[in-house]
């Protein structure tokens, strides 16, 4: 059960291209990088004094909601109505137990959200003002959805809807128009006990439909961990995601006899080549070993070696 | 591309233990195989006339909505502030295209939604009030959610009401409070060009905290297909079928060489044996083989036979 005594954790802050239409567009390299590698930090000192993999994977991603230059919690980017709706999900490698909340309003940090909908109901997904409700059931305070939105993302949706027209026009009934949007962020990690965990969160996709659901908080498609397979979490083009069910999958090449760098490799391959996907993966293996791949320009992202350095790469 | 010529559908009706507190029990038999021998029958005609798998899942499923007797459309059961929330979703395998909506009201058909979000959308899964603003900005009517209320479910409901007390105390902080409903619906083909789809659809569990969201619109969990894997629908314990990813998983052992009827026997035993899942499944193999197998006492379901018979069985 223990090939290896040394934690390890991976932590991505979204893949994309250089210079998108994006306020936290990979243009501006030095403050991603900074971001994932404090995230990684966090959850690797929670790992280095004998800390649970979940406990690390949900304070990484609780670093990167409250950073405002990633697409998740602070920062999120913003609907057609020009409101955020959170996604997020969480797994326990060990137990397969998991939580996720979708369309989540007022609440700063998801991931805890949904870490309490895997803890404390019956249930592992939550969406809409039940998620709400939900949340303050169990003492997470409200916070206003207001706070959430950034100046850059008020004003990139400001130049999105002159570009698209408004909402009823940017509709659904257009297929191929919207933006995607892919700074998501994610963690996977293994702990000292062996065990995995991997969670993700998001604000979607620009522009999205009120009540889009993307992959973040899908189990198995943007989020997957099992003890015997490994721990995934993904970024992107939400849609293609799921249409392969991608976290489940990459776990599942792992436990063919891939590492997890070649199994995040073939995901991104996999992902191109059936639905003509982008995005990215991050990866960690029942030893702890890590992978990462992306079919796109860039993909920030942190990890640790086994002497406990943090590196972190775009 | 088409070893036999032969069309081949299979529908459920729920996976459940006889005598169960539900208004559609399967202590009544008789309706709860007429109902899944029309709905196989509806999708089977379309098929034999040389309709696409995907017109036949969405037919075969919209009779079932229909039918009072199943938790899904008109019969769906009630969340615990007595309400009914819909999710359905729906896959095509030629394509890998698929669409779901999650926590719908006032919608007959939410099969339906699920295949305009598919191909009128550029997402996957629509959830809550933005699911039937999208139903309303595709032209699919208004339809009261008063009218999806049975008296047995209502009845059901005021039941469960007594026992469990009022909702704030059968809470999400009482893991393990809650009976499980077990009467979704679903159907996988395979038409004469050898595409796969499958579709499902739901009320989801009786009591279910509002804005929960079960396996039914997960793609990968509740509903899976593709062309060259298989086509499979999930019922059951939502909860846990989505922590495997089971329709997903499902089509997976297909391909690696099970046949349909192996592999939905070995989806249910490791439902049981990893995460002690109830449930039941219906698959459809790329040369039209028909599997279906569940770990309760009965399940509800329909199949053709090669020459156009259709079975029923509990």
């Amino acid at each position: 059960m223990k090939p290896h005594a040394f934690p390890a954790i991976a932590v991505h802050g979204g893949a994309g291209d250089l210079g998108a239409d994006d306020p936290a567009s990979f243009g501006a390299d030095a403050p991603r990088l900074s971001g994932v590698r404090e995230a990684a930090r966090a959850g690797f000192e929670i790992l280095a004094r004998g800390g649970s993999a979940l406990d690390a994977v949900e304070a990484a991603v609780r670093v990167l909601e409250d950073d405002p230059i990633y697409n998740a919690g602070t920062g999120a980017c913003l609907t057609s109505a020009g409101d955020v709706e959170l996604d997020a999900s969480i797994m326990d490698g060990l137990t397969l137990r998991c939580g996720a909340v979708a369309v989540l309003k007022d609440v700063k940090n998801p991931v805890t959200v949904a870490r309490r909908v895997m803890e404390r109901s019956e249930h592992v997904l939550l969406a809409g003002p039940g998620a709400s409700a939900f949340a303050r059931s169990v003492g997470i305070p409200a916070h206003d959805n207001a706070l959430l939105v950034t100046p850059q993302q008020r004003a990139r949706w400001e130049r999105l809807r002159v570009v698209l027209g408004p909402p009823e026009n940017a509709a659904p009934e257009q297929p191929g128009s919207l933006p995607t949007s892919k700074g998501t962020v994610g963690a996977v990690a293994r702990d000292r006990e062996g065990h995995l965990a991997a969670a993700t969160s998001t604000g979607g996709m620009v522009m999205k439909h009120p009540g889009r659901v993307g992959d973040t908080p899908i189990i198995g498609c943007g989020t997957y961990a099992d003890d015997t397979l490994a721990a995934v979490s993904c970024t992107g083009h939400g849609e293609r995601i799921i249409q392969l069910t991608l976290a489940r999958h990459c776990a599942d090449l792992v436990v063919q006899g891939r590492s997890a760098m070649a199994a995040t490799q073939e995901a991104v391959r996999i992902l191109r080549a059936r639905v003509q996907g982008e995005g990215g993966l991050i990866a960690v293996a029942p030893h702890g070993e890590v992978g990462f791949a992306h079919n796109t320009q860039v993909m920030s992202r942190a990890w640790s070696r086994p002497d406990g350095t943090i590196v972190a790469e775009l």
